[in-house]
């Protein structure tokens, strides 16, 4: 605490650092925590105990502390934005747990993903358990603008993930079409987290606007950034498999733009491991080749840190504060992950 | 329609027949089913084909009816009960979607089930989808009280199905737990569906609660009734195979019956099939025949029929109406289905 962090407007580039917004939200995030403990207790021992699983998995809690720094940044005093961020830790768990039925995925943030301990049932019906709590939760605030950002929200994510079940294999995805999925799947919650610490803390419009924004922007980004670390990343920072992405044929902007660029050859042998999944040991490290060849890896990050940009820039008709520079440097934070 | 009923609050038994609700509610129930295919569209072709297979399979719609007979009979004039009642077919048809995902069923009200054709995937994503859309439609109302009931039971269904897949294969389950089973997969949104007819109608809290019983009562004796059939109904009737409770080894009331009443020798059948889950083609018949020797089954439709007088006692404090009689024949409709 006691971190003394110069703040002068002055266009100069943010640090690449979670740490002040970790420590700015730090109170506040203590009191979520304990939230998000209370709200996944049940009479029902299996619903703490694989829900606990995920929740004690080490995740940074990016989402809600988007709504706690929202709303502080706008002078919220009151309790209802812990809430609301509660309910947007939820509703991003059970999407995860729903995530990786669908995937069939065996790691989740370097631990064995709960389907693997649990199976597929329990993990469907707590990810329904804790969307239910994240609704409950929200009702809470007595808050109606808010519950219509996040139920949106509910929906546009789902609808994100049957689009990606729907484009996935399809190595003649565009680049817009794989930025609507990534638009909905994740930067939808992003966006909705930072819009609601404005609702709650009753800002005009043009705020609330800047702040959806800000945090669509920054989801795209995270996105972006995660695809390129699935083929580049360290296995141990990922808390997941490297190629992942690659075995389970999900079209990502380095596929999108390594096909698009590469020759004929190439474009059969994407067609043969994504379209027909027909994968053999080697078929990684090749495709790997053919994204350093086209730049495709370095160039996604490129256009996540476009999307950066344009969230940082968002925050702007907001006065300096330490909160404001924290966002922004949660920003850099995101993109320098590539690294 | 012209349809005289006469209602004479004399005591007499009600018929048993779904007629005058389906009646009384036809116009309403035109408009629930307008929004009802409305609110399934998205631009994601997916989800309208996979919803719309499930919305268009001929359910009664027996939850969004008890939705609108409650408003009515409340004197509600507005437009609210419409969508409560839409947003309650929606959780229900997402529960049945995961409840697919999670049993492994085939069949669903005679068809193939979602699963099936589009696959687990989509069936849990699609399920995410009409759960957020349920919440979206009840935020439209305005309504924080219904918010709070609907978002309520949503977890109680999750808690219940999580808590089924606990006890499930026990064959030393009390009749007690099962009924907390039953209570919170099956009945929790009969109460919830029933209840916020009466709060959008703002009527007094015993009003609101009377509905509240007459809903979660009758949900228990559907329930009940259901169960029974699964050993003793005909497949066309069921709209899915006779015996699947027991394939999928799921302890139900007459389970309960017949291992409690029945000998040694017995129960090691029933842990043997039940448990262990070692089954042979001879055994369903053999586990319909214990059933038979001990009233299983027809005692369990004498406690449906005991949660189905409560259901109609609840409704007394109400003036007698046309709806009135149709929730009442509704409830005599729902025990008569086991004949």
């Amino acid at each position: 605490m006691g971190v003394v962090i110069a703040f002068d407007g002055s266009g100069e580039k943010p640090r690449a650092s979670l740490d002040n917004l970790v420590q700015l939200t730090a109170a506040d995030m203590a009191l979520v925590n304990e939230f998000i403990l209370e709200k996944a207790q049940s009479h029902v021992e299996l619903i703490p105990e694989l829900a606990g699983h995920l929740i004690n998995s080490g995740g940074k809690r990016i989402r809600p502390m988007l709504t706690v720094a929202a709303a502080r940044m706008c002078g919220y005093s009151g309790l209802h934005h812990l809430k609301l961020a509660m309910s947007v830790e939820f509703m991003h768990t059970a999407t995860l747990l729903h995530d990786d039925v669908v995937d069939e995925s065996d790691m989740r943030r370097g631990k064995e993903a709960a389907r693997v301990i649990w199976g597929n049932q329990a993990s469907v019906l707590v990810g329904d358990y804790l969307l239910g709590q994240a609704f409950k939760t929200m009702v809470e605030t007595g808050s109606l603008d808010c519950l219509r950002i996040l139920s949106d929200a509910a929906c546009t994510i789902a609808e994100g993930e049957v689009l990606q079940l729907s484009v996935s294999q399809d190595t003649a995805t565009t680049e817009d079409s794989y930025l609507k999925v990534v638009g909905a799947k994740t930067a939808a919650l992003f966006q909705a987290a930072a819009k609601v610490g404005g609702v709650i803390a009753n800002r005009p419009r043009k705020e609330q606007e800047a702040l959806e924004s800000y945090g669509r922007n920054l989801g795209i980004a995270f996105q972006l950034v995660d695809d390129a670390l699935d083929y580049s990343g360290k296995q141990a920072d990922l808390g997941k498999s490297i190629g992942d992405d690659f075995r389970e044929r999900k079209i990502t902007l380095p596929v999108v733009l390594a096909f698009r660029r590469g020759e004929e050859k190439e474009r059969s042998f994407w067609r043969r491991v994504m379209e027909k999944g027909d994968q053999t040991d080697d078929d990684l490290l090749y495709a790997t080749k053919l994204m350093d060849r086209h730049g495709a890896l370095s160039d996604t990050i490129v256009r996540a840190r476009h999307y950066g940009d344009m969230a940082c820039d968002a925050l702007a008709i907001f006065p300096d504060s330490q909160w404001k520079e924290a966002l922004a440097e949660a920003v850099a934070f995101c993109i320098s992950r590539a690294h």
